[in-house]
């Protein structure tokens, strides 16, 4: 294989957004500053919510601040933030960001419980707010939540998640992420709904955003991989999900990923090594051993694949 | 998919053997029934080596033995063994063994370490063990070690593998088990890897044997099932590798596989229910946390996928 793979680290929103403990502004630049030293192209920040609804998200506006004003380490790397609301789209445009990621569920249980709107609502909202992010000369990501599963619903049928992409692509919306939030995906079923939103428009740009609740979080990636997805969201240290409730899957691990794509002479770039660091300063700070593999093994010592 | 999967579990050898704590023979055979009585059709009771050297499969002819007094359970199931050397065949023999495994590495350090012969020498004996094993009316499975790259050597060449597949095809032998013995493969290779070997002779079955040390066990398996790999040894509660050492990765973990088997539409009657509070008692008794997944989680929620 010979492609270009794009990381989209989602870590510092996605993982740090569960963990019971907010982590400080420095140790989060810190942590961001490493990931872009290790070739990271895509960072998400954070997301920019009420500060009192998610304290753990309150400095997103201060973080995207402060890391522009390193302009020789920032200007290689895009920064995406995650809106849900037209209040949090105006902090974002205000600090910076480069990308902006908003989502819509294909589950309307979820949806309702998650935005108090429905699947229709939702869309015709952050259709909109992605006009005004274009419009203000941003880049837009849009997803589909919930598209593998749902964790109220259960099954979330195909046909949901294609309309919804449909809706995107007429809108003009062409960098989609198909994301299961819950971690219900399973390697066909990857194979079989990237291929289907494939065929909508071939000039999309798709991207998975995995999780690792049961376990399937690489064999996802690699069903994705094979069916041309070479966009992929993932979280340093396997961050993500909830580690006080007991469905505790968090992200697909940005090393664990780095390493199987390395192994398939892919992303060679990315320092490995400096990414098992992190992951292993990462379980210092929260003093528990991190979900990775990779952080505790070390990668293969390198020899060339035939 | 609709096709039948067959499920090795190698646990009770492969898991045990590794663990410093030798496990009462009675604690085997309650986890041993209960597998049997989840529907895992083929189960690998121990190896047949020397008592001292492994003291944790000093037992494995008792438990054989004590296996065939339960008629009715161990009906419906076959039992394996691993033989090293001519003294474990003869001891198999005598306990009532169905099948024996039986294995030469890819990786001429790796054979010379683990048997102090050379990849010729080995394949010859081996051969000539498993014509013993048949003519006294055993079925025979014969195995590639180090398949997929070597802990010593690093990459194993192909034709390495593939030479010594044709070889045991050569001799009669069409049950095929290609073992990543340290860990190494990718989704990728085992691709490759199980296509080679599947033109070789197309009623051979084929078996996979992955370890999930750098957390690709299930990519692994889902590869191999795409390229009709049917066959697959896993261990319950992701046992195997050795929990002191800094790589410990184990084995597949067999109620993990069996959960995204069952999410697919495959291996439906297997009881996963069950599998899961096997986990659960052996976390018990070795008292940490096992590795795999679903243990943790439950299962998702049963719903028809379409």
């Amino acid at each position: 294989m010979n492609r270009d793979i794009i990381l989209h680290e989602v870590g510092p929103r996605d993982g740090l957004q569960f963990e019971n403990q907010t982590v400080p502004s420095w140790e989060k630049l810190k942590w961001i500053g490493a990931l872009i030293d290790c070739g990271i192209e895509i960072i998400q920040v954070g997301s920019f919510v009420h500060p009192a609804r998610v304290p753990q998200m309150a400095d997103t506006d201060l973080l995207l601040t402060d890391l522009r004003k390193d302009k020789i380490r920032s200007s290689g790397v895009i920064f995406s933030g995650l809106v849900l609301n037209e209040r949090g789209l105006e902090r974002g445009l205000a600090c910076g960001v480069d990308l902006f990621c908003m989502g819509v569920s294909a589950s309307e249980t979820h949806s309702r419980k998650n935005t108090g709107m429905s699947i229709a609502e939702a869309t015709d909202r952050i259709i909109a707010m992605a006009a005004r992010a274009e419009e203000a000369g941003k880049k837009v990501q849009l997803s589909v939540q919930s598209a593998f599963g749902c964790g109220y619903e259960g099954h979330v049928p195909a046909e949901k998640v294609t309309g919804l992409v449909q809706k995107f692509l007429d809108a003009g919306f062409k960098t989609i992420s198909l994301a299961d939030t819950a971690g219900h995906a399973t390697p066909d079923q990857v194979e079989k709904l990237f291929t289907a939103v494939a065929v909508l428009d071939d000039e999309a740009e798709w991207a998975c955003h995995l999780h690792n609740t049961y376990g399937l979080g690489l064999a996802n990636c690699y069903a994705a991989l094979k069916v041309g997805v070479n966009y992929f969201e993932s979280s340093f240290a396997g961050l993500g999900g909830c580690p006080f409730t007991k469905i505790a899957g968090g992200n697909v691990c940005t090393e664990d990923l780095v390493h199987m794509l390395q192994r398939m002479n892919l992303k060679k770039k990315v320092n490995l090594g400096k990414l098992i660091e992190i992951a292993n300063d990462v379980g210092r700070f929260f003093e528990r051993e991190m979900s990775g593999y990779v952080h505790k093994t070390g990668p293969i010592l390198e020899y060339e694949r035939v």
